[in-house]
């Protein structure tokens, strides 16, 4: 039984893309979206236009390895939010489910998003996968759009969940202004490890899992590292917090930290330098990519060939490059 | 009791680092690798002269989620090669241990490299930790190029060994004729999940820890997985086989594996089509790159201030791309 809506002012034009995700329609944003994983030419002129209705959403970044109960937390999370905590009133929530594993299928792995069932069909919810396009860097990019139509539609929460642990997950959560990096007791070894490597890009650490043994040591250690790093005086001190997400324990708490933490990057300016390096890094690469494409339009080489040559030892790929660039 | 070679012909002169490492000079390699995660300019012009000598070694991707066991099963083949199997000679081994998740901290973790201390003092093996630059694809460049050096410097298996389940897996992945997925039993649902997207990019599955319980049935849902994505006819098979590398069990077995897919790879075509892919997709961001710098060493415009425009929602970053490249 959906309607269209019309424009204003004019009853018989139907309005644009644009238009009904600025009011808020679900079925132009999840459209919005889709044409943003498909490189769809017209996306970044609909993105463009919905700029300045952007920059109102709490992001929150969620990362860490497998196995750590990421997505029970995100849709407890997210439950959190809805129904508003002691310090703060009921926000609607976007999450965007990212998964960089699944490069080739074009499709991502939904199985764990069921635990998310409990959310649907709250309208104040809207929740997408977002898989791999295989590009280098395609995923971020596609991500940090999907978060911008999410923020343009007027979600006031958006949390990003990633799964996996490497380069993919550093680049989103630069995009994002909080970080919440999750551990759970005792997944082994490699993972102590990998500790240091993330550590550095959490704004808040959560040892899920909290009633499982051996939690009180992840949380310690945890604890431990983070006084390591420390001494820097005045700025954010990352809390190492505690949850059980499948019975909801430290849910709420860890809302109220993340509540904190935008409070912190307003107050502090923290928020609007993040802000301006990530518009930097962004032209950045937005450049890379059309000039490339440009000098491809050119037509005046011809890259398989050369490609071929590099690989039967004609010439190195230093010198191929000289040679295409002439 | 190190003496500097002096190169032919000319007594006097001192050999330059690339005949040094032509020469085998393990030093001279290290020196190369370390120049090349740096981003020395000079690198690239070693590399270039020594990319005739390429295209011999043996390379082999291992790459998993963390807590499968990987590092003790890459000392484990490294141990194989270097003794030889039933129908092979011994190798020489470099082993390359990359590092994605420290991406601030310029070090790669080598906490787990102990468990390669039994292969230091031999001479026929190299072992180097590399850890990400921040940049995106700088690790998988920088891989490439330490590859490209060990090959050079006459290696004949190299054995690349990733941390963690992201892009940055696949981007090195794709650079590797011979690619391992390691898993082990019993390690969660979220790991289980995963398979889908790594098993796409296996040539061989393995499941490693085949003494702890589980590991029939890890063993027979990989088979199964793998039978659901057949019916291709002719081509590679991917074998599913069982290891123990704490034992060693099963790993010669793996070697033989390893060296009968190089076997397919040269008599199907399937392994120069692949090196051709791999050049082509390496020149095209060889050129992004450098099409980058040329804008940028241009000077017209300032990215910085472009960048306030779009954080202070001025204007879109489309719109700033738009201006920038006028």
């Amino acid at each position: 039984m959906r309607r269209e809506r019309r424009s204003p002012g004019n009853p018989l034009r139907m309005p644009t893309l644009t238009e009904r995700i600025a009011a808020g329609d679900r079925r132009a944003l999840a459209t919005l979206i889709s044409r943003i994983e498909k490189h769809d030419p017209e996306a970044p002129a609909i993105l463009g236009a919905l700029h300045e209705r952007t920059g109102r959403a709490m992001v929150v970044g969620i990362t860490g390895a497998p196995g750590t109960g990421k997505s029970t937390l995100v849709a407890a999370l997210a439950g959190a939010f809805r129904r508003g905590t002691a310090g703060h009133p009921p926000r609607t929530v976007g999450i965007l489910a990212v998964d960089p594993t699944s490069p080739f299928s074009g499709g991502a792995i939904l199985g764990d998003r069921i635990r998310m069932r409990d959310l649907a069909g709250d309208e104040g919810v809207f929740i997408r996968s977002m898989a791999s396009r295989g590009r280098l860097g395609g995923l971020s990019h596609a991500t940090d759009s999907a978060v911008r139509a999410l923020d343009a539609a007027g979600f006031e929460t958006i949390l990003i969940e990633t799964v996996g642990v490497g380069q993919d997950e550093v680049d989103i959560a630069r995009q994002t202004p909080t970080v919440i990096v999750v551990e759970s007791p005792g997944t082994g070894d490699d993972i102590q490890a990998l500790k240091a490597g993330i550590l550095e890009i959490a704004d808040i650490l959560v040892v899920n899992k909290a009633d499982m043994p051996g939690a009180d040591t992840t949380f310690e250690s945890l604890c431990a590292m983070l006084g390591l790093g420390g001494g820097e005086g005045d700025g954010w001190k990352t809390p190492v917090m505690k949850t059980t997400a499948a019975t909801g324990e430290g849910v709420d708490a860890l809302a109220e930290a993340i509540h904190r933490h935008r409070a912190y990057l307003r107050e502090s300016g923290e928020g609007r330098r993040r802000e301006r390096e990530r518009a930097e890094a962004d032209l950045r690469e937005r450049l890379r990519e059309r000039l490339f494409e440009r000098w491809r339009q050119s037509g005046r080489m011809d890259l398989a060939e050369m490609a071929r040559k590099v690989a039967a030892r004609e010439c190195s790929p230093e010198e191929a490059v000289e040679e295409l660039l002439k």
